[in-house]
């Protein structure tokens, strides 16, 4: 009896727990970085005892792909549709603008970079980013363009993914490589660049 | 006199050993993966001192880098230009079908993901490779999309380097976070997707 009744004590003081750790993990990475980023760190900076964080996750970097999905559900509960005006040019820039917004803020870009490391080399952690986070973030983007290509704005025979590739890729690719200063000018010659084709006409 | 006669010797010796410390970091990489990749390890298969390996490098990483180059070397002093028959989309898709070749090739691409990650972790190594590959090789791409803007056949407003972006990128992408199978039909849709846009026309 006493056990359960303190269940729900127990479950509130997890989450409070829970999230101490991930925001002090967030804080952490943005003033040390990835590289200085440690286990021990997080525990002390939480308030937290290490072997807690190592009962609930295998590696800082678990870590912090938690902590970015939990800065994703501070904005609703799924990741939230991409805005579709009907205009599809002007929905691209206000996502890519929002994008480029992101990998200039520190708080949200060195966490990002740290996790694509780590991705690099646990494909157990790859595999979990995959299907909690790149795949519904994929699907939403194809279901845009989707919407395009039935009103007739989007060619008919565009393979989505590779469409999504042009879209998305090269901001990804400058942010990640540091290849060139990330602007909103940037994002728009993108689009500009990936709807109009390379051709002369 | 006796040392200036030996620095031949020295010297060629020096360069014997070089090579077979960076064939050796190499095969090595491809066997084992970059995580199991170690300096004592590169020494014991090249017959070599760890002591002498850290004279001329700082990491495995280093090792690596250099032992890309040596590879890229053997094909002649510098990096050659690409084909230019005039016929550009004929060109891009002997250029990248030779790239899936490449990111098909563990030989090469074990240790390409492996410098890419220490890249990512390492701003000194980042700017070295930027210097030394990165941009001589993004300057004969450069140059080949140039010589199709002069002769009519891309748009005269598109900018060179998000025309590379949208070439190159996809393919690079899909290789480091192995979002895709990687062939020749893709780097296909990859080419003809930037080339025409993703308009409906």
């Amino acid at each position: 009896m006493t056990s359960q009744r303190n269940a729900p004590n127990v479950a509130r003081r997890n989450q409070s727990t829970r999230r101490a750790i991930l925001t002090a993990a967030l804080d952490l990475v943005a003033e040390v970085g990835y590289a200085r980023l440690s286990v021990e760190g997080i525990a002390a900076r939480a308030g937290a005892g290490k072997q807690t964080i190592y009962r609930w996750w295998p590696s800082k970097g678990a870590v912090l792909f938690d902590a970015l999905l939990m800065l994703g559900e501070g904005q609703g509960d799924r990741p939230s549709e991409l805005p579709d005006t009907g205009n599809l040019e002007a929905d691209l820039t206000t996502v890519l603008h929002a994008t480029v917004e992101e990998f200039n803020d520190p708080r949200l870009s060195e966490p990002m970079r740290a996790l694509t490391v780590e991705i690099l080399l646990d494909p157990a952690l790859a595999a979990d980013y995959t299907e909690r986070l790149e795949n519904p973030i994929k699907e939403l983007k194809r279901r845009r363009l989707r919407s395009a290509q039935e009103a007739g704005q989007l060619a008919a025979d565009v393979d989505l993914d590779v469409a999504i590739e042009l879209l998305w890729g090269p901001l990804r690719n400058r942010w990640l490589h540091n290849e060139g200063p990330l602007t909103t000018q940037f994002a728009d010659t993108v689009i500009e660049t990936a709807l109009n084709g390379l051709r002369a006409r």
